[in-house]
């Protein structure tokens, strides 16, 4: 007997029917004995229709506000699935995140997860039922409700999967594991059997929309094991996340990933003095902008430098305007920005006892004319911003140039 | 300064230019330096689009889950108003039942309030906030979401301005009142400048819509100033529901009310024995089912009875069902049943002082040849069940034998 944790995405539960199929796979794994908690997004569409009708209100809706009514849309599959489990006999029982009790900060719209009180769900599922657990939400310590922003309920599904020590987290999702790189750019895509949490951290990061990035830290925070499978097939192993010690020989690429969420905003004529970093970025970080690439080079005077950083494309205009209000404390020349960016990147834990996978890549790249804005690295992966028209053209012959579509 | 506790019915809030009015209205109210309080519910037509939803899963659904469900209609509710409310300059928080803290009992769907924790409100009120309270929601002791049932939000207000010790509840609804019985059927009714608690309780009982009948209850029992409103309408006094001592001389008959929404039930040859009135009514309360009018007329042979009640007719085949398994139990011939049947109630305090209004009252029903199947009175009403077919009739011919299309 194990402890399963289940999460079904929004597409999952889009409609009654999809709905009952879920509760017949939660009813397989009940019926070969496991124990199971199932984690529940909001049925597709319902939270942007719910973000629509609070912008009809208020352009921009108060987050504590916002973070109320969106979280009424998992309220409502969770009730709907625990009567799908009921009508099969099976004893479920609903839990928002406040009743769970899911104690996160207080950034409404994305709040971050302190600590799961898992006693309740311990009883329960003790006593034979189906915990059916309200994603992407939490409470603050004052009892606000809070949500963990976009694709959170992986975050709530790992979470619970790490407090209540669940032998395996699966991830249900449209898609059937994770791919080399999304099959719609390139058809050649293969699907990966196991990709390392380091690796899938990466492609997480850099967009890749399989599973949020958070939950990806989370899973290897507390050795979760992790596996991304599909909720329309009935059969299929998916991919399983594991963590390196495990693996085998591993590939030098594992994927490509790409972000087309970003923008590139650059502060010309910076004095070139210590804490100039922390006078830019502070006023951001204050704004809850979160800030992802981050470039700055010697200046050619000596005496002023560039800085650039990326940020998501959504709070590109708000972030400019904090710096244009910024502008003179910081002591910079201009605000110049473009939000007509994306990023690619390759990615792979084979990479660190490799040379020349840069270059290929910035080879391969310049073959097709296709200009590097910004390059960053890490030990597993190397990222590039590029113009955003060139996205398609350069994951195509990026992952032609690395041979993906043949395993490793 | 006041404090005022202000309802606003599903219509009100049934669509972002009707939450823009509220917000408005309530505007007015913290520019005159009241605090004010919102009790909301959900949007029209959502709680039903919600079982609707709920039932696509399981055809009696779960009591539990439906309330976890249905509670979401407040929720989205309260957020939009706080937004429209914050768009205007007001400072405004939300409050789902959980987090004022309204606990009630565990009887799902239809709970009942216990207790209400006020010190968070009147925290926020003092701070300068509009207190937005999801109405219609509490949650038991051990923290499950529970719904007071339809019309609960009139509860909610009352109750919360019970525990605020608010100056005067504004029940804000489509009609700008109370009338001497419903326009629709007779044109010629009258608004009624006041009414007093006993009265509103019966015409509430007896199935008049303008109140939900727990409301009045709670409001009279702890003294609170009751006035329904318009909520579609700028100016206007609505109806004040005033307690006796307050009143001038009252009229004899304030309004005539009547319930669509009733089934009969005649368990048929009961041996007349003590304890047989809780042998049939036991296993029906224990189903929480609620029983409305009861008759039992001595038997004609003088060993067994007759006996007769009604219930809510959306609870009629439950009902029947259950008696039917307790037949033999109860030592009874026969179970017959009724739902094509109405009630049509006279409601005055002035009648306890005068006597001729029941003659009068079946002289005028019977000139029109309408059958009695049941009677039943009390101090100050005067009820009567009919063939339903006879309702617009019934009414229209009492209204005009009691004058009330003349103010007293």
């Amino acid at each position: 007997m194990a402890l399963i944790v289940q999460k079904y995405g929004g597409t999952s539960v889009g409609n009654p029917d999809r709905i009952k199929n879920v509760a017949q796979r939660v009813a397989r794994f009940k019926a070969q004995g496991h124990q199971v908690v199932v984690v529940l997004s909001a049925m597709s569409g319902e939270t942007n229709r719910l973000i629509a009708l609070a912008k009809s209100i208020q352009s921009t809706p108060d987050p504590r506000e916002l973070d109320v009514m969106v979280a009424t849309g998992e309220q409502v599959t969770i009730a709907l699935l625990s009567m799908a489990l009921m009508e099969m006999g099976l004893k479920a029982k609903s839990y928002t995140g406040a009743q769970v009790r899911i104690v996160t900060d207080d950034a409404f719209t994305k709040a971050r997860i302190l600590s799961i009180d898992e006693e309740n769900l311990r009883r329960d599922l003790n006593a034979g039922y189906v915990a059916v657990v309200a994603g992407f939400q939490g409470v603050d310590e004052q009892g606000n409700i809070t949500t963990l922003g976009r694709g959170g309920s992986d975050t709530t599904g790992v979470a619970l999967a790490a407090a209540l020590k669940a032998d395996e987290c699966q991830i249900y999702t449209d898609v059937d594991g994770v791919y080399t790189t999304d099959p719609r750019i390139v058809p050649e895509a293969r699907k990966l059997k196991t990709i390392t949490f380091e690796e899938m951290l990466e492609m997480a990061s850099l967009g890749s929309k399989v599973l949020q990035i958070r939950s990806v830290e989370f899973a290897g925070k507390y050795k979760v094991k992790l596996r991304v499978l599909s909720s329309f097939e009935e059969e299929g192993e998916g991919t399983l996340i594991t963590f390196e010690e495990d693996a085998m020989e591993q590939p030098i690429i594992s994927g490509i990933a790409f972000n087309r969420d970003e923008a590139k905003i650059t502060v010309l004529g910076v004095p070139d003095r210590p804490g100039i970093a922390y006078a830019i970025l502070g006023p951001v970080a204050d704004a809850n902008i979160d800030v992802d690439m981050i470039i700055q080079n010697v200046g050619a005077d000596g005496t002023t430098t560039d800085f650039t950083f990326t940020v998501n494309r959504s709070e590109y205009s708000k972030a400019i305007g904090i710096l244009q209000t910024a502008l003179k404390d910081i002591g910079a020349r201009e605000i110049k920005g473009d939000d007509k960016i994306v990023k690619v990147s390759l990615v792979g834990v084979g990479m660190r006892s490799h040379s020349g996978i840069a270059s290929t890549m910035f080879k391969t790249l310049a073959t097709e004319g296709i200009n590097l804005q910004m390059i960053s690295t890490s030990e597993i992966k190397i990222s590039v911003v590029i113009d955003e028209k060139y996205l398609e053209l350069a994951v195509r012959v990026l992952h032609k140039a690395f041979n993906l579509e043949q395993a490793a």
